[in-house]
């Protein structure tokens, strides 16, 4: 494994993304990425051509991991935190991806002021989970910031999305299913139909721990809920379809 | 099997329900119910003491159902479709659940005026799936008012159960998954908040074809997804669970 020490800094480190031989550089110190952000990178489509926005890149795992799933080659990524958009500016340079996908620090809040209305085909977004006042709980300041809602809020992800996406754009979102009723409801009030869904199953005797939803900017109300999607036949053993979207 | 003759007409038939010794009678030229009565009974919950009203209820299967797995006991049942009532009723008799379960003639849109404001505990509902468009294609009017929102639609039900439940009374409802978008939009809308919910997948490697969901009048946003229901482990064989619902 080649590791270039004017990329990869000390305490981070450098992971293999088993896709197209990308790697990806993390600070255990802050927020990792999870199975979050690879299961939205295996629900989001993303065709030839197609303007592709990631709201809360973090790593930049989904911009990434995106690039090398289908066959879009134009990737904005935003990100607040600064030592995190640059930790994902410095994975984008590992894999020479410089011209397909560019990080951009700022606040999601005033995403549409940065990259302009109508100006995406798709947003992905593996937003803070949590509601904002549980925050003070996260041992660190950038791991409250990427679980909670301190920065930004539901609402803020579905208003500025609604003003970015074109008619007919897609959103895809990864979420925890308790906000499933907010999730469903929001999108409906910004004209972000809820168009697919799967609910991620631990084990298929047990609640769902993750919520995956594919939203239509403008379309018309019906939802295809998709097979369970179920993470392990058995304890420590992944289901086939789980191994297959890490590409194992 | 006794069979008063003044009870079940000819060309109706009688089912054994497999609770309490209760029967139903069903004309097989009519709706008859279906799986999807059954786990809404099963998934609804109601105690001793609560007043709960099912909305659109045909056979009259789901007050039936719910007397013998519930301690509730004082059940009204609102049904538009005359012959459907009579037969509700003359279920509640085969029975001898007069004193426990009323059925009422009449229509959901003027159910808050028909039992008055803030009346009930708990709502049930198993209503029509489809969109009032695609009314005609149904063979016969009874199984067309039953299947499709002609006569009232899922707005009709939310805006009366609104109406007519307690604060913090409890809403049950059978549907599509297709239509889940609208009906958690819906709910929030009319502050009836999405608590519990539940999809019923036929096999565990299809799409699901039912969700059942709870809603609280003035609850706060935070929905329990249940673990997957799961109908067959093989080709005509139900799974544990679902014979327990049935109470084989």
């Amino acid at each position: 494994m080649t590791m270039p020490n004017n990329l990869v800094y000390e305490q981070e480190r450098l992971d293999e993304l088993h896709r197209n031989g990308y790697f990806i550089i993390q600070d255990p110190k802050r927020f990792c990425f999870g199975m979050d952000a690879v299961l939205l990178s295996g629900f989001a489509k993303a065709k030839k051509g197609e303007r592709v926005l990631d709201l809360g890149t973090g790593t930049g795992i989904i911009p990434i991991l995106m690039e090398a799933k289908t066959e879009a080659e134009d990737f904005k990524a935003l990100e607040i935190q600064e030592e995190s958009a640059d930790m994902a500016r410095r994975s984008v340079c590992y894999n020479h991806l410089e011209d397909k996908i560019e990080i951009v620090t700022g606040d999601i809040k005033e995403a549409s002021a940065i990259f302009g209305a109508s100006s995406f085909d798709v947003i992905t977004t593996n937003p803070p989970y949590m509601i904002g006042t549980h925050g003070q709980n996260s041992p660190s300041a950038a791991k409250a910031i990427a679980r909670h809602e301190v920065l930004c809020t539901l609402d803020d992800i579905l208003r500025e999305t609604a003003k970015m996406l074109v008619p007919g754009g897609r959103f895809y979102m990864v979420h925890r299913p308790f906000r499933l009723a907010e999730i469903m409801s929001k999108m409906v009030e910004y004209k972000i139909e809820p168009k697919r869904m799967q609910l991620v199953y631990p084990f298929v005797d047990k609640e769902p721990n993750m919520v995956l939803i594919e939203g239509l900017r403008g379309g018309k109300s019906r939802l295809a809920v998709e097979k369970p999607l179920i993470v392990y036949k058995e304890q420590g053993v992944y289901t086939d379809e789980i191994y297959d979207i890490y590409g194992y």
